[in-house]
């Protein structure tokens, strides 16, 4: 894969990236995206500050990670921070993945046109359902039984498998697609999942968001009240 | 809304509640919806600990939050511990909701009957498109032009906007739902929303949660190498 000829200077600055400006980057991604679509040539750490209600200071200190400075009084050059911001956050690579579970989730997260324009590249489905095994998503994701993971994800060369099946298939579907050779799962059932050391798990637990989200609903009721 | 009938103990603990404890118990719940299907009556905080990889220490402490403790040797009683958890997250509660942006991702959560489940009822869809106003997503949610949130937000009741609009829209739609009377955001989109004081801003940034795996990716295989 091309990703294997990073060379070193970023790689080291990859390491050093606490995760709070990790999970930043993609906000200053967003709106400079905007800024560019309306023609604005730059961008000063106040305004991006403004915009997204983060500490101007933390911006700089963010971005500096990267080896972007702004110029006084002029800021950052948009086109550079965007191009920049795109390249380490790699979501223009290609970002070969499979998805194990085409219910409405699944069918959904394949048919998000972001998820491409932001580098993953959903590349087959599988299923127990008869009636979707054969089928094509979106009209070119070709969905297969559970079964034949193991031989098409090293044909496709998938390295993420994206968990979309009901809780209690999740681990089952997780460690299929670990024994295929995927080496980072993308979670979005709400359980845990275990996996070998060395396998990323990244979990997109959208039902411990929404138990925050009552929670908070709830608490600030009270404080009106 | 019945949920102004909320008393005053369980208010005290979610007070009190710190926020990774919130995030867990989702997972705890999942997996004790597993045992309850399955049939077993007990569960000891080992098992539990073993099965989602939390200290078992911590888990006790978690559920002791909720005034839920195991019995000596016995463990947890699955239906009473799934029943408290149940309650206490609020996924038996329904959620009214408005959902911002009936693309495909807003299109997918509509569908995801993973959500009812989870208390969330959405009411209504808004959007621009003049091919979606006036049909109905999964026959039965109604899709207004979004000039309509004022009115259908507080005819419906709802709480929640759920924003699935494009990141140069989301800040407008996120106003347009707040001036409606929202009083939660679920934020899909990639851009940092900013709202008045009192309003909940819940951010499911599935594109940050992409950036964060693509970066751990490439570390592991920097690791193996």
């Amino acid at each position: 894969m091309s990703n294997d000829t990073k060379t070193g200077q970023t790689s080291v600055i990859r390491d050093l990236l606490p995760e709070p400006t990790l999970q930043r980057l993609p906000w200053y991604l967003a709106y400079v995206c905007q800024l560019r679509a309306q023609g604005v040539e730059n961008v000063s750490s106040t305004q991006i500050s403004k915009h997204l209600n983060v500490d101007s200071s933390q911006i700089a200190k963010d971005l500096s990670f990267l080896n972007i400075r702004g110029k006084t009084r002029i800021g950052y050059d948009v086109v550079e921070l965007e191009n920049t911001l795109k390249d380490f956050l790699e979501f223009e690579r290609q970002h070969p993945a499979v998805i194990i579970g085409v219910g409405s989730l699944g069918a959904a997260l394949i048919q998000d046109s972001g998820l491409t324009r932001y580098g993953l590249n959903i590349v087959a489905g599988f299923d127990i359902d008869p009636d979707k095994i054969g089928a094509h998503m979106s009209d070119r994701i070709p969905v297969y039984h559970i079964e034949a993971m193991q031989k098409t994800v090293s044909r496709l060369g998938a390295k993420i498998g994206i968990i979309t099946v009901p809780p209690d298939q999740a681990q089952a579907a997780a460690d299929a697609a670990v024994n295929a050779g995927v080496k980072a799962l993308w979670n979005f059932s709400p359980l845990r999942l275990r996996a070998r050391q060395g396998i990323v798990i990244q979990d997109t637990s959208i039902y411990s968001h929404l138990a925050l989200m009552y929670n908070r609903l709830e608490q600030q009721k009270r404080n009106e009240n």
